[in-house]
């Protein structure tokens, strides 16, 4: 089975652990000895109530969410999630808050890429009067004014004094930025610049794509992080949530005085109040997801996911840095500012970029392709990219070096 | 693999046929040929967008869908469509008619259960201003007056005359109620009855727990059809519509002259210019679901399902009357009223219901208690149940009337 499957880079969903795969097999004719597969088991039963309940679990273990958070388990991805984030946190806020100005609730967006102007969009379009800000954007800081080439240095953020929302993406899959410097680095988010006689704050961090590849700064710190399980999770179709308590509010309560109402699917409350099972989860993801991060515990959980993708990012960024020496690739992101999960370059040069991808496949290595609106190469380099791939795909880069740099400059060895 | 695998009865998630788990057992370490498994592929591969549009077209096929019809996949269930229905009707309507008073704005519901109830409570949460009337209510004609036994007579119903929704649920999977008679016969649903100067009608068949387990009667005379597909279909986590092109519209639009806004996850507009794909959808569900939908058209679509279910259904029915008859069963469902898909009775006798539940388990068959609400036991007969556990229920039925009607009242042949 293992010589057939490829390496993948793909962008997500992603490459998930073969051991899980069999194992996954296994549990779709047969769960845990039930004799019904899990994907016709009854998310009312006890097996699977037990099953999502180890599975939040293991996620509270593993990045140590305090008991001042749920883990909560919903659909929809992160898109559903931009809509959630300002349905549930305005409500909030005009609970703590009655009697504002609706102009005088602020939704404050820090913008650093693609993913993060959609969450903006989506505030605009659910903001029912109040106010929607931008508290950084990395694009007033690239070299041409309109390029999300890396991140906002720290005197580019200002955050509103008593904010209803204040939204980050922590790691941008098409732009590849992170936020992935230790804190108080300039590469890091700019935690000491929050407002710090607001009470409680409605910080949200969207991790959709560095779930579980690290541990997560100041977790106990955010109001709401979210993720899409198909990154570094398991596959398409859960969504992960860790809550502070204080953010599970009656939204009806909220709507009784003048707030909008919220669709019950993106209310928290019926999730926390049913073990995330208001409605039928997504009984196949969530159990996929379980046996990731059991395999994950086993292996030592997010601080040896953090050394073992730190080492595969930084064998990808020492060859890209070689091929820029070169002329052969060109980093679309500023040095140090980049991603640990997506690694997005140029291949220098007419038609280059076509022969890189077709001797990655040639070699067995796909979703290499960068995303359309950017172009160019992303290699993503989620939890379950091994370090034999990465090790394949850095010698295929330093060949692919070696060749352009020798080769003129419309044509290669490899077209010979 | 067979011989450990039980028979499973469950309300949903449900069976699934076993020829498909084993090749969906298979797709999870390589999807057609790619090297890469279904839950690890991108949504974006060529592979998964043939595969989708192909499971669509299925759908279209075995449905008689029309091209005045889209076939969509979203998240979030029905639950997620109890809202989505209103937002997206409501948009509609008022783009047709801008300035009518917002309580002209009519959301009529046909009451027969808990999943009609909760559709309802939803439509009275989203209304903004708009009135949400029933249109009918099967409580209405109980003999207790509070009751969702059985379904709401013709005379019963008095609908709108120019509507934003009509609403119904064709089969109530807690109750087990479903308008499953001939056209025009009392136990059909009584499209005769709409309102026949209105246009083309909003009206909204929630086909959850029934879909693609017969035909659709009057498919093309709905404006959206819905149903997730954790019962006949495929694993949970996938929501197919059926959405008539007209009601595909631009919700911001509409939220310019005084709608609400619509979440964009709930809106219809970007699933059908995407292909279902604005966002990353639920690939491994949509991926067990377009298996099912093959082996379907290889037997004969929903054509022959209709004539396997009904077989199935009569012969449960046959043994629930003998054991009416022998006072052992009590129907929770009027005669002629009940579901294909759902057949719900109690156990008359102290503690009888719990034997006849531990009688089952012995003999292999599972997913028999009833919904918690209701109580008794509860048969689910969807697609993959086979005829040879429809038959090893029976047969455990009627031994099961045999023991009961023989024994004493309080204690049994099988406690001896």
């Amino acid at each position: 089975m293992a010589e057939s499957r490829i390496a993948n880079f793909g962008a997500g969903p992603s490459a998930l652990p073969e051991s899980v795969l069999v194992e996954a097999a296994k549990g779709l004719l047969n769960f845990n000895g039930t004799g019904i597969g899990i994907a016709e088991i009854s998310h009312r039963s006890k097996e699977f109530g037990a099953y999502i309940k180890e599975t939040a679990n293991l996620i509270r273990e593993q990045l140590d969410v305090p008991s001042t958070h749920e883990v909560l388990f919903m659909q929809g991805g992160g898109t559903g999630q931009f809509s959630a984030v300002v349905l549930n946190l305005l409500a909030r806020h005009r609970l703590l808050h009655p009697d504002l100005p609706e102009h005088d609730r602020i939704l404050d967006y820090v913008l650093t890429g693609s993913w993060s102007k959609a969450a903006y969009t989506e505030a605009m379009r659910l903001a029912h009067g109040a106010t929607v800000r931008i508290a950084a954007d990395s694009r007033a800081h690239s070299a041409d004014g309109k390029s999300f080439d890396g991140l906002p240095p720290h005197s580019g953020f200002t955050f509103s004094p008593n904010p209803a929302l204040i939204y980050y993406c922590e790691n941008e899959t098409v732009s590849g930025t992170q936020f992935a410097g230790e804190e108080g680095t300039p590469t890091s988010f700019p935690f000491h610049l929050l407002p710090t006689d607001a009470g409680l704050l409605p910080l949200v961090g969207d991790y959709s794509s560095s779930f579980m590849s690290r541990p997560i700064p100041r977790l106990a710190d955010h109001a709401i992080i979210y993720a899409g399980a198909q990154k570094n999770l398991g596959p398409a179709g859960a969504t992960i949530l860790i809550v502070r308590k204080d953010c599970i509010v009656d939204v009806d309560a909220a709507a009784k005085i003048g707030g909008a109402p919220v669709p019950i699917s993106l209310a928290y409350r019926p999730y926390a109040a049913n073990d995330s099972m208001p409605n039928t989860p997504s009984v196949l993801a969530i159990y996929i997801s379980g046996l990731v991060l059991k395999r994950n515990k086993a292996l030592g959980g997010v601080r040896y996911y953090e050394e073992f993708n730190r080492r595969k990012k930084e064998k990808v960024y020492e060859v890209l840095k070689e091929g820029e020496a070169r002329g052969v690739f060109k980093s679309k992101v500023r040095e140090g500012e980049g991603s640990w999960m997506n690694i997005v370059f140029g291949v220098l040069g007419d038609g280059a970029e076509a022969r890189f991808l077709e001797g990655a496949e040639l070699r067995g290595m796909k979703g290499l392709k960068g995303h359309r609106s950017v172009g160019g190469i992303r290699v993503s380099l989620y939890n379950a990219v091994t370090e034999e791939w990465t090790d394949q795909l850095v010698a295929y880069m330093r060949d692919f070096i070696a060749e352009q740099s020798e080769a003129p400059a419309t044509t290669t060895a490899m077209e010979a």
